[in-house]
């Protein structure tokens, strides 16, 4: 039995220390290139690796019959630094999740009910579009613009993943309408006549 | 409208030749250590980009009463280096998915029905478990062994969210019992007896 | 002097077969998703090394006043892997290079000469925005939109790096209207009314 | 020699406020999800980048007949960020180290004294196995469960080296028999007896 | 109208707390292995993203007849983790960057005055040499020695970037003739012969 | 018993094509960014884990009294893709490994036999200097200037480890003088005297 105890002694004693198979956030803590500072080990509690704030249907009664639900780092601090994070969408009949794209990660997509048409635009303006069905997945590669919008009659449930526990979300109308960039700048650079940017930029917000 | 013309000569001239926003799978190309080989874009549709082999359940009549079944890039060739993959997991009342590791991946894990245990074990022995509801998501960080039960009255789906394309899979009572290990071995280095050892061997299929 | 052939034998053969400082793209060779195949060795040349096509102005008589020119590793093969890119730009006076993004790369732009206002839009819609004058460098992180006006009489030169050898270049008003993207679909995921998108697509090609 | 002094001051000074060669870990500041904080460039000394601990062998009078000293970050301040780190294994004749696995880091093992039987087991259960001789090196990839046995008459000695400056070590039979899992789980998950769980929780301290 | 509102509040509110586009340098806070600590978002301004340091020319009245101004994270803090930095380089006629290396970083080189001659030296000792003229590119691969030295009558300027917001600088006779280096160990290793080597040591200001 | 075929027929037929724990190289086939291509799995023995070339001291009747020995990708063709790599170091008393860098690696040095003197210097022109005794660690950080020298009356013996299957490696004064570059711009970039330069050149082998 002593040998049993040296035996656990010099094991556990040499790997104790050097253990750091995650790094929870902690989101007090200062943030760096990589992520969130890492919570003391001592403090982790399984309930940093669960989230359940994404089992409730968002509210989809506004202007875009949708509603986004993230599950990043900033929520879910068991993510920092696995590169991976969520998302619950859902999507009236009628909905859409207006076109944007994320910075730092590619997306996979699974319709988990319902019908919605997905679609991306890669580099040379190339459109990939498609019909999903219940159980149907997609991906979108990093950084492109892409937009989902229910075609059914019911609403539509989607699980999002992504390839990063920060992944940014960048919804283009917005990035347009509703910050504080000058109209004119708006029409140099997308062509757009300045009667409509002045009609989106009062119905989004932007200021400018 | 020559202007228009010159520039669109411009623009797309330069950009055309260097675009690779994805890198598709070409499966019968070589592989290297970030993947497989990019298939030809012009060969590159929508379908490449779409993968509806996880609609409908796995057969849970078995053994384990439950089934995995997976999109990694090998299936689902658009995910070829874009650091996510996914998998269905159907279990039965009862079903379990055994004790495995996935070497180069850490996991999301969503329970879309039912109910179920989920754990995982730290380096330091720490064991992290929770009974997860529906919408509830558990990570899993990359290469530490886990599993799921599912305790409830009903089947159970879960769908899998992986930090690479390829993130393999091993099945830790497979590695022992259904390969080619010699019984000395896995006793000396596992402390099971010889009797237990032998006993899975033969029920698992295990050689050596 | 056998000592020193000795010498020579030992630390040349040992390190030899394992050299590869680069990987110059073979473009005729499988992609994978790190990049390009690598060259030959024996038949890379320091012009693998070396581009010049950067060295003329580009044409800037065209619908924006402006042209970019782009050394990516598709033209310039000794970047490849190496984790850099470039390109020219040349804006007229009042000339724009219009909104767009680059899905996998960060960018620094350096005023080489003339004077330009440039900006960049945040994820939470915050505009970054400086008037820059000859010598001033600003960097714009990874997949946010942005552009360059040119607000100067005189023509403008900017040298532009990338954090990747294929940095991708998605601009916003192609994207959405020199594609195949349908108009409903554009509408319903942009707020833009039907007649601003028509117009764009007759202005700038788009089908769909 | 004004000029030689006007040519130090500007190289000196323009590199001087740069320099981050090496991020030597500040144990008792933040860490992240890429390694500790790094002490202050003006702290650091040889001794950070100088490890001595793992000049004397183990003790292997214990169960196993073996001893694993590890040099991770945690002990060897210099490694961090740098992607390497090393251990020492001393395996008494028909010493073993138990079936693990390395969450985060691939290994490489150098025979240094004696012969081992050293083995890998791969995602579709194949096993990698040879006995080892001295001067021998093997390599096991990331994440894979694999053990050492000392197989000769004389003692072992080995050195190991990894591919993360905190590789992880999960070992199998601590992680199932010495954790709080319980009994019904692990036999549910393993295909393991009640006898065998519940002897081997006796044997190694598990509670659960 | 209200609708619309309701429509903000859930996309903004959804995304904001998970913004991380970028993360400018905090000088005063840790660093870690993948840079400095991030500034408070809500303190970041434009400025953060815009250097103007290198819009004058250097003084090359010294010994080398050049200089180097850089723009590295620690003064262009807005480049922290973005893989990207740049510097300045002047040469007055007949002036040289003496030989060094970047031990974290590839670096492109752009003429855009003047004519210069720059090579780097691979692992197997070749030579990679080129007179380059205005706006020709080159691009040396991370950690190799290089040089450029201006071999035309009128003064030079490069634009240098690199693929790391902290590349480092080695400068060859400073590492060895300007450091604490002890001759005797210096001219073991390099075979250079001791009258050099304090020759050396009296002009760059060695010690040791 | 049916069961249990159908269990593994699931299990077995979802994760086997997915499989590559590993990517052996194939020295055939082309080689990208990220290493060289993977053998066909089905080929892969054990032998492409285990290296055998490093047992046998290499011969130091040579100029330095020194041999290096390397174990890359190359000639190990298991650890491609894997972040690791070896070297064996023999120094004969009085020997010496020359100054050299890796461009692509970090690097650990275990002495196994002997006493050596180690040293590595910085960006800023620090030096790192350590007598080692056996059993003793150091690291030297990626792509910086280091050497060693047996400072003992015993032949040494030293194990290394290296950051990257293909780390590799620049002598200095093999750069210098066994390259073509000619002799002006060696002593304009280094400040070496001419006649230094010549004899180096004629020592080691240098044309240009």
């Amino acid at each position: 039995m002593l040998h049993v105890l040296l035996f656990f002694y010099f094991l556990v004693s040499s790997s104790h220390a050097a253990v750091q198979d995650f790094c929870v956030a902690d989101l007090k803590a200062p943030q760096g290139p990589a992520g969130y500072s890492c919570k003391t080990p001592a403090k982790v509690t399984v309930d940093d690796f669960v989230y359940s704030g994404l089992g409730v249907a968002g509210n989809t009664s506004n202007f875009i019959k949708a509603s986004i639900n993230t599950a990043f780092a900033d929520k879910f601090p068991g993510l920092n630094g696995l590169g991976l994070s969520m998302a619950r969408v859902d999507l009236a009949p009628g909905g859409a999740i207006p076109m944007h794209s994320h910075p730092g990660a590619s997306e996979t997509l699974l319709v988990a009910k319902g019908s919605v048409i997905a679609a991306f635009v890669s580099s040379d303006n190339t459109v990939y579009s498609k019909t999903l069905k219940e159980g149907d997945i997609m991906v979108f590669p990093q950084g492109l613009l892409h937009f989902e919008v229910n075609t059914g009659r019911t609403p539509a449930l989607i699980w999002v993943s992504f390839s990063s526990s920060n992944p940014g979300l960048q919804i283009l109308s917005y990035a347009l309408f509703r910050s504080s960039l000058p109209s004119e700048l708006i029409e140099k650079t997308t062509f757009l006549d300045d009667d409509e940017v002045k009609r989106l930029k009062a119905l989004l917000g932007g200021s400018g």
